[in-house]
């Protein structure tokens, strides 16, 4: 059991779907919730048990509700390679996905990004990651995880919280692009897809 | 075909799906769309063809996106009569579902309301309304009307356009009771069960 | 008023979204409902007021439920251009949305296509045609038609009524390629892959 | 660790969301898939990660596709309570919600069920149980599952596995009725009420 020392995650390792941005175990906070995981007992756990994660694709929207660019995060990967990948993180144990959702949004996008979640439950689409590749249009190295997906319009201003991070808002013609999609990782270009059909904004 | 003089809805009749509010014949205000129809010909039109309309159930939300409170609007029908409705109207030709959407809410809870539409374009659901009680949930003696239904929270202040009509607050639970079902117009109390089933709400 | 002789399909006109397949005026039948329109009155209200229609997108299923193929129509146009389509027409008045359905797979692809509509009412999505291109993804020369789109899994043998007509069926992959999305009449291609989003088939 | 003896069914305790039906801990066998769990462990893992479950409500339809009658389970509790329920079970570690939901339902209903698995993969619902009641409409006093539940046709005989269980098939009234309602466990009379709604069959 890792030593308990003050942390500002209180459970780590908990959000970034993907393998990166993870680093070395990290302990958790003194008022870490009992019911959650130790670095190393949330490794175990993700060798057996399929993992329940949100991922939101912000979005920014004209005066009448039609979304007009779609936001995606830039991020450097411990290899130091850039890639393209949308907020995500894990569900803890007795949160809900509205709680999640609105945790690594602000997480993500930091605290000013006012956001508007929706007020359906329903995602646009379940995205299954696999550790292998080919068993869906997803994958993930280290886990098997279960991706409910939204889209989250933001009205303020999104300051990513490392400087390895930013938002770049693309056209929704761009977002849906072969180019953009080469450059996502885990297969979420395809999320971004899904996106652009719900919003009904595919071609 | 009617004398064309000004007024300030220049397609009459297109809003208010049910058979009240409607008063006398408008004639078309000299900016009309051509395409638009008379009086006269609408009516002819609804003996023959499905209408396409839009409703909305106005709703306020809390910070994460939940509904905490649920529009409906009441108004005195030309015999007196008390009932409740919610924001409803026509797509008139050449118009989107969005713009029509816009259009109602505006006209039934005025330009104070500032509507958050969804950036989906798919209803919550597809009402059918029939001239004979009983082919569906829904009915109105006029027409056969298709609907499509949508959520749509406010963040300002509704002022109903005329002193007939109010909107009332009610909390998921009481919106779907059988007490508020039972007032509500053409099958109206379904719809609103039917919204609060897409916003996880209904008990 | 057109004279009432036999016919087989009682209302002309009505199926065929996008110009072809329509010849000359047709009368309707004598058991007609009267609520029908004649060819001349249904040209008129075309030029005046949304029409709803059904599409449907037959496709295949595995026994696991999983669509391996989806069909699209061959046709060749009245001035012998040969395009890709879907099922598609108009809802009639007093006809709900599931029969309209019915009717127009029945019609399409044979009485022997004994197709498995959705046990649910909503669309895949809602698809707005309109008569000048660029307003939306979709359009139609002839009209303003808003479209309910629905995938319908088919279990027998699909035998389109006419000879210039036939089903064939091509992979999730082909049927979103761009070499299929520039054969469809319409925009229908990016209904198509709309589909393939929903049926979490879209790469 | 658990001793591995021969089981029919690998992984113990994987399906019957709710407490009953688990009886004795149960041995993995010994080709289970090396990523799955001893009895010990799944009760562990239990207490710290939310559980991804799947649910399906089986249903019987008419020629054109519209729901006719909702099956519902009657079992006994280990305490001998006779509680109703719907199929229901977790989600394996590299298993796809597709064949998960396949395998409860087969395992559930029996082999001649013929179930035909929506070819969309979004649930009509996502159900939250938390193991504190109140938290949301669903409770389950073992764990925090999450739920994507589906409305599945089923065409041949359902057969549940044991003498304990059966299925009653209720009018789509009579499956909404607060009698049915009140007899459901950890609230799934709410989860056959969002059925109805998605199935347009709720008034």
């Amino acid at each position: 059991m890792a030593v308990r020392t003050p942390d500002p995650d209180p459970e780590p390792d908990d959000d970034g779907l993907g393998g990166f941005g993870d680093g070395a175990p990290q302990p958790p906070a003194p008022d870490a919730n009992p019911g959650w995981l130790s670095d190393v007992e949330l490794e175990e756990a993700r060798r057996h048990l399929p993992m329940l994660y949100v991922e939101a694709i912000p979005v920014r929207t004209d005066g009448s509700g039609q979304v007009s660019e779609i936001g995606i995060l830039l991020r450097s990967t411990p290899l130091g390679e850039m890639t393209r990948t949308i907020v995500s993180g894990r569900v803890r144990f007795g949160e809900t996905i509205r709680d999640a959702l609105f945790r690594h949004v602000e997480n993500d996008l930091g605290p000013m990004a006012f956001p508007l979640l929706p007020p359906q439950p329903l995602p646009f689409t379940v995205a299954e990651y696999f550790p292998i590749p080919g068993v869906s249009a997803y994958h993930d190295d280290r886990q098997h995880a279960v991706s409910l997906a939204f889209v989250v319009p933001v009205t303020g201003t999104c300051e990513p919280r490392q400087d390895a991070l930013e938002v770049t808002w693309f056209s929704p013609e761009a977002a849906g692009s072969d180019a953009v999609w080469s450059e996502m990782e885990g297969g979420r270009g395809t999320l971004i897809r899904h996106a652009l059909a719900s919003l009904g904004l595919l071609r």
